[in-house]
């Protein structure tokens, strides 16, 4: 094993656990998804088709949730992954600005779907504008993700309305991967809005329940609605009826079960963040999702020698556009997250970083 | 409603069954799963993420049926359907070469995934070995389907030898769509076999579970494997798990089960293959799966009269790539069959076919 070759992807870290590993790694909530999950989930017998849109009802519950919208507007996908892989394959050839750092899938997504991702830079965390406008000209689509995997970040309410308004002008699709709304620590999520948005969302967050692959996007735009749905037809049909009703169960949990899960991420937040910039790291404070993202001058070398020598993952910023940068997830209980910076205590001290 | 635009594709009849409709269009059983699938059931409260791959267990469960291969040859797919997107999308640019007709979405399987579908037409329902040489020449791929759909015909076993043999040589890769195996009236399905084979296959006819979406592919070629593995980490993940625990429970069930089905099927095909040639439709006599080809002259106003007027569905050839053919499905109760056989006739009748 080397580090050069070993370390091209977050493959190598997959199901690695257990075994006194402390993973700052994955990015899915260990935390236990509400009991209506689960509790009162009746099987169904009849295991026929379901609509390609997704079930009725499920879209049906989503819809009160977004303002001015049917159950049309929705087509329910395996994960938020699916949802914008079938957006950016109904979109036809064209330009996708994304900005970068980026959440490592995006520019394949965007490349499987024969589409061209450009870059904007994000400065101090956040969408520069600037740049946003000399880059946006020429593309059929931006794809926005606030609160971001990885940087933390949330854009500014004024920034995200000044996208609104620049995309409506010049006929611009904006991709709104909105998965981590619900866990925001600083304001509510204002939702991008308008006839050329399309919303994408998942229940594997907010819920925890991310290896039930439900998801969603939303759109007041009928025909890029009507082209996913087609596009759909023929890659996967409908979403797992089952899944689909453990999402619907999952919508019966009271509200202060996602409350009481944004208070537990907020100390978990206070714990890493304070511990970081107590070991010197520079980094943005998170406002939203569970990621820090600290500057590092080697960082190859530091993943590697976490992993091998003191069993513990941390993500590599190239993995998301970014050099110079390191990627850890606080998706892990208090103590943990303590042990783990303890650990990479030791480290910076023993091992020699340029 | 006029039948030349809304006869484009099979979505008018999404959905349409109920209020006295007799439908010979869905391709789905219409029998129950096997009681295995939900009884016993019980449902994880851990539900993070799973191995993109697909569970273990299932994968080692598939393995026991496939000679010589183990659990690393599978990826678990949101149906079949899956399977072929993410196998085409991981072959990169070429040609793909599919028998015609065809099932209705493999040219745009094929083309999303940004490869180019070439044909060969079908000689009797069969492949035409004679046109299959000319055309595999310059193609990197092959999708078999037999039994098929919509026609209803197996492959003599010398021409899927012949072709396996041809592809090896000229180093072609065969994706053997064999999702109807457990349902040839004939003889024993006659699985395609290589190292550059990639079989794709699914619980959804097998075990009736259509709507819980899991299919798989398997294939000894790793590399290929792996990087459909790749695609599907960035386009969906993990298959649902609770949906890989239903179809490991379907395995389960005894294999009565399966023969219990065949009976079934083969009753009804003698109903509707006598039926139809009593009516004085020219076909093919169905050697598996549950489908119908017959010639008629003018299909776009049969379809539409036996919709509009009669309440019957069936589906026009054209959607399989050919014309002056109709498609059945034989996917619903003798009784109804009859009843829908009773409808033609009166139409046949009544309406004035040139």
């Amino acid at each position: 094993m080397s580090p050069r070759e070993d370390l091209r992807s977050p493959s190598i870290f997959i199901g690695k656990q257990g075994q006194d590993i402390i993973s700052f790694g994955s990015g899915q909530p260990d935390l236990p998804p509400p009991v209506e999950v689960t509790e009162g989930l009746s099987v169904r017998f009849d295991l026929r088709y379901g609509l390609i849109q997704g079930e009725y009802e499920l879209r049906k519950a989503l819809s009160h949730e977004y303002p001015d919208s049917t159950a049309d507007n929705f087509i329910i996908t395996n994960g938020a992954s699916e949802a914008l892989d079938i957006i950016f394959r109904a979109m036809g050839r064209g330009k996708v600005l994304l900005p970068r750092p980026y959440y490592y899938s995006y520019p394949n997504i965007v490349s499987f779907a024969g589409m061209e991702a450009v870059y904007t830079n994000l400065k101090d965390g956040r969408i520069d504008m600037d740049d946003f406008n000399k880059k946006i000209k020429d593309c059929k689509a931006v794809l926005i993700n606030s609160p971001s995997n990885p940087t933390g970040r949330i854009e500014r309410i004024e920034t995200l309305k000044e996208i609104e308004e620049i995309t409506r002008n010049k006929n611009i699709y904006v991709v709104s991967d909105e998965v981590y709304k619900d866990l925001i620590y600083e304001r509510e999520n204002y939702h991008i809005k308008g006839n050329h948005v399309i919303t994408v969302n998942s229940f594997s967050k907010t819920y925890a329940m991310c290896g039930v692959r439900v998801g969603y996007l939303w759109s007041s735009d009928q025909e890029i609605v009507n082209k996913a749905i087609e596009i759909k037809t023929h890659t996967s049909m409908n979403t797992s009826l089952i899944a689909q009703d453990m999402a619907l169960n999952a919508m019966q949990a009271p509200k202060t079960y996602i409350k009481e899960q944004q208070k537990i991420w907020l100390s978990r937040r206070d714990i890493i963040f304070k511990g970081l910039c107590d070991l010197g790291f520079n980094l943005w404070k998170p406002e939203g999702a569970f990621y820090v993202f600290p500057e590092f001058t080697s960082p190859e070398k530091l993943v590697w020698d976490l992993y091998t020598k003191y069993k513990v993952i941390i993500y590599l910023g190239d993995w998301f556009g970014t050099h110079d940068r390191i990627r850890l997830s606080y998706a892990l209980d208090s103590k943990e997250i303590e042990e783990g910076l303890n650990r990479m205590e030791t480290a910076l001290k023993k091992e020699k970083y340029t």
